[in-house]
């Protein structure tokens, strides 16, 4: 290469840098900024839900008043994260900026008023909406709007987890079953760490799980990061962890066609999911299901964080699948993955009593590898582990993120992911 | 789906499971030994040269002995890498088993007098040559000796360097640029994992790696996983990292021509990288750049363990360039990572007095960027960078190792990797 060419080529790279950072820095701001205001939002309401349990009577009403404006002002908004899916394989009309509003403001009336949603369809849509947005301001060629809307999802991902280098991953991982392209991987991992870092910068803090598990010792007494028996019963644990994303999946799938034939009026619906959950309450005798689930409202309540210690469990994962199908199946907004975090760690926390697997280590791995199987993401689900429970056991957590993947079928939560290359 | 249709699919999966059992364990077990032999060795050797510095003086001619080997009974394993990854996109002649001797025999006798080469070449060599054999006993077929072969290359990497992830992703990535398929998954991830095991339980201990820094506080005084300030120097580094990788693939590439114009016998041009060895030996006056790098003859000699500590290091990753070019475009046996590691250790060492930045973090970037870099495998050295040196500073890591991807063009060292994704 001559020293003129070099010029010309740095020159010319410096401009493409310059023009992404325009682009990309205010879009990630944005994106970070929205997600703190969501988390803080859902960290309020979630303290009111718990301070006043009738408010989960009013859970029909609320979930009609979202579907009446889903109704009037939503338009093709409503397609949610399959629309930015589709839009990154088809660049066509662009995601709809009233999106991330529609979705920041469903989503927490849903979390008030006790709907067993999550987090990271409100962050993902979030983040593809304002990612449309910005492409259309700045003109993007259509590659450009691919590469744009991918970064969005990364931004909105990494933020609302606190997981920027999974939140990358992840926009790259969830486009397609079984290959990944890495053309937006610098764009998407800027966008991610930057729009993580904005939304630390508000104050907002994420949950810490605390895994003392540092290995098992061998015949000697040595500790390696893999001990050949825990790795089977982690392997065993997974295919139950994939099963359990195959059933989930399949269930939110077969049941909205029944709920669609049952009430043809689509803001109808939630109601029938609202009247669901107030039954499962009286059911299960618990309103542990209700919300996020992440702490739970008493000491040692079903919750993420208490699924890493030993408890009396057993049938929490199942439960809190009953919940979320019912409210996921008739069009609550928020997103599944936290529920399939509470899903895979309560598993986990059940399985490893009957497979002798220390509890912390199971908690962490079906925390993942349940996401891992119904996303159809492993990588980025082997990164989240890392990023939240540390590099001690990463042997376990890939094999678990790994195997639940290859045992979760090609259906997955995300209709709009395409099967690039089968699974087996 | 039905329960018999269910008993069906796990019939027929066990027995799936139960065949790849078959032939992954044995397949493992295997390549775990052969590298833990050849880690052995090399110990020996590394020892046996610096206690012996007159051996050096024999270099060209054991180059000529090695060259003469592969000349009387190499036939196609003069291919070494690249024929596996071709074996893996055209399933075809396969691998010869005779590669796995040859290699590491060879690999040897280059350490012992001093060549400044690696080991990857090497393992992944041992791992498909054996693969490949396992797949011709086992009659599988074209799709099922990809899988065989790429698990093979994912054990020999993660058995040799302790890093099974990084070992079953890496063998993921390095057969195209810009794509990755999901197929073999789990199979290399299990025989990565398997090998490493195996190796260690062979009583095989890899070096570590003492990386204190623990993030940078910011304005507030509180530490988290992300300095903007911190991040952006580690930014600028990571571009000298991927030209790095650059130059050093470029000159290899173009050095190599030139020598074969200028000895037509291939056997002899061994001989050429032993006396210009000789010559770097004298011009630098260290012998710190022979053989491979990784602890120092001397308390503060150059070496990869030495450059996590503040040092006169300054234009060690240049001369240790300048050692490995010359015997790998004359035709030494053993690869190029250890000696990238040593090339990215090395320019992060200088880098971070340059840019402010702690040393031990920017040596263990440089340390798996520029093998990022110059092997296009920037999520395989992500896991590599986390596996050695834990998860703190991931989104360092990844960062340099994604913009050292960026950095680097399109040849690699690999030269039958395919571009299916052009980066930019």
């Amino acid at each position: 290469m001559t020293l003129s060419r070099l010029i010309v080529t740095s020159g010319a790279n410096i401009r493409v840098i310059l023009k992404w950072g325009c682009v990309l820095v205010p879009m990630s701001a944005c994106i970070g900024t929205l997600c703190a205001i969501f988390l803080w939002l859902l960290d309020q309401v979630t303290a009111c839900r718990i301070a006043h349990p009738g408010l989960l009577w009013l859970l029909p009403l609320a979930g009609v008043a979202v579907g009446l404006a889903y109704h009037g002002f939503g338009r093709c908004a409503e397609g949610g994260n399959n629309l930015i899916i589709d839009q990154i394989h088809e660049p066509g009309g662009g995601v709809p900026l009233r999106m991330a509003p529609l979705v920041l403001v469903s989503t927490v009336i849903s979390h008030l008023f006790g709907a067993s949603v999550g987090r990271e369809g409100t962050a993902v849509q979030i983040g593809g909406s304002l990612a449309s947005g910005f492409g259309r301001l700045f003109r993007l060629e259509p590659h450009e709007v691919r590469i744009v809307l991918t970064s969005g999802i990364a931004a909105g991902f990494g933020a609302v987890f606190g997981t920027p280098i999974a939140g990358a991953i992840f926009a790259l991982e969830v486009l397609s079953i079984g290959q990944i392209n890495y053309r937006p991987l610098l764009p998407a991992a800027f966008s991610s760490i930057f729009a993580d870092w904005v939304c630390h910068s508000w104050g907002i803090h994420h949950t810490s799980y605390r895994v003392t598990f540092g290995g098992a010792p061998d015949w000697g007494g040595s500790v390696f990061h893999m001990n050949p028996i825990l790795l089977a019963k982690v392997g065993v644990a997974a295919v139950c962890f994939g099963l359990a994303s195959l059933l989930f999946a399949e269930s939110v799938h077969r049941l909205t066609p029944v709920i669609r034939r049952t009430c043809p009026v689509a803001w109808l619906r939630p109601a029938i999911g609202g009247v669901l959950t107030i039954a499962l309450v009286h059911c299960v005798g618990s309103r542990d299901y209700l919300g996020l689930g992440v702490v739970a409202a008493t000491q040692d309540g079903a919750s993420i964080v208490n699924f890493f210690h030993t408890g009396d469990y057993t049938w929490s994962w199942l439960y809190k699948l009953l919940f979320t199908v019912a409210v996921l199946a008739t069009g609550y907004k928020g997103g599944e993955v936290t529920p399939l975090f509470f899903i895979g760690a309560g598993l986990g926390n059940t399985l490893s009593g009957l497979l002798g697997v220390p509890v912390d280590l199971l908690a962490s791995v079906g925390f993942v590898a349940v996401f891992a199987g119904a996303a159809n993401t492993p990588l980025a689900c082997t990164f989240m582990g890392i990023e939240l429970f540390g590099a001690t056991n990463i042997v376990y957590i890939a094999t678990g993120c790994f195997v639940a993947y290859l045992c979760s079928g090609h259906s997955g939560i995300y209709l709009s992911q395409r099967v690039r290359v089968a699974k087996h």
